[in-house]
């Protein structure tokens, strides 16, 4: 029987650099001979990806509180499809956003509230938890003029304003407070090779001897 | 400014007779010359009609946890689209099936308890609740029977076996013991006017003097 599997997720403010940390991460993993699987929401499920379109269209007009059932649904098909299978046959997943997403954009961007959005997500992730929360701080400010700078399509979320990323930007860190063991906070304007160092540091209890940063 | 609306559902098994029950009232609440809507979920909302696509899809293989997200998000549309509003207009709203209907088929046949699904529904519908719930009660034999009779396309719950039917309608069952000043149970076995004269009965206080049974 497989050990099992590692969750570890990544979180942050769009422009925070996730998927720059999940590819150097996906590459030192497997240099260490890890089962990694790197995955972004909606992770390659039919279903997760139908509902991404409904949510990316402008026409349908979609309430607050039916795109925070829209994420939980398509996450409750991911953990199903995907994930729980993954982590049942040991495999090391990075997972570029998860239900910390949810609970920082739905609960604090758009005032929906922490605790109904982790309500909902309870029933949609069942006992599927992250062994660790990479948490990409970076001011809002910040994140936004990057955003501008690389000229991202911007989806539902981005086009939204800056008192919205500030809502989010804060719920983010109470979510780090509130979890210190789960959740890292690091300096997401940091050098790349910065980032990956210190994300390495955050998950060394997990990679074991051969993860410490003497290894790296 | 309008009087507040009042929202009546009706709920029970397929096959238990809620569109013959609701085009009666219908009917008898506008003789009455009461404001009355009468609406099935999706209620003609174009996100929820998008999301029971997804539902209907049989290659999406869609997870249970995920499904009671997808009618709940349907439902949260729904609420702020159309219900909410009417009822802030002062409309009499007979709405065939709501969060009852996803307790008792999710929560209770599909074993996602009713706790969970209700967590869902709670932040799906806010502050709106039912005035009066109107349950037509049918064992499940019956209602299976009546529905192979009629011929219907069977959709996705109604594909599903006894077991599935036996534990939906003892979760309606428990739903009506919690709540009886809210629920009211009906034989759904009997003549169609004989269901109607006791909807009628059970809407008395609601209704006012010109409502009780004398006036009909």
């Amino acid at each position: 029987m497989a050990p099992p599997g590692r969750l570890i997720t990544i979180e942050g403010l769009d422009g925070a650099g996730k998927t720059t940390l999940a590819a150097g991460l996906e590459q030192e993993l497997r240099r260490r001979r890890l089962p990694v699987v790197a995955l972004r929401e909606p992770g390659g499920v039919v279903l997760g990806e139908r509902i991404r379109a409904l949510l990316a269209d402008p026409v349908l007009d979609v309430d607050p509180r039916a795109e925070a059932l829209l994420f939980a649904a398509s996450r409750a098909q991911l953990v199903a499809e995907r994930l729980a299978p993954l982590l049942r046959d040991g495999a090391w997943v990075l997972l570029d956003r998860f239900v910390d997403s949810s609970l920082a954009y739905q609960g604090g961007g758009r005032e929906l509230g922490v605790d109904a959005v982790a309500a909902i997500n309870a029933t949609a992730v069942g006992d599927v938890r992250p062994d660790r929360t990479l948490l990409l701080r970076l001011d809002p400010a910040t994140g936004r003029r990057r955003l501008a700078a690389r000229g991202d399509e911007a989806d539902r979320m981005e086009r939204l304003d800056e008192p919205f990323f500030a809502r989010t930007a804060a719920a983010y860190d109470r979510i780090a407070e509130a979890d210190p063991g789960r959740v890292r906070v690091l300096d997401a304007t940091a050098e790349p090779d910065a980032v990956l160092a210190a994300a390495l540091a955050a998950l060394a209890d997990l990679l074991g001897p051969e993860g410490d940063s003497s290894g790296t």
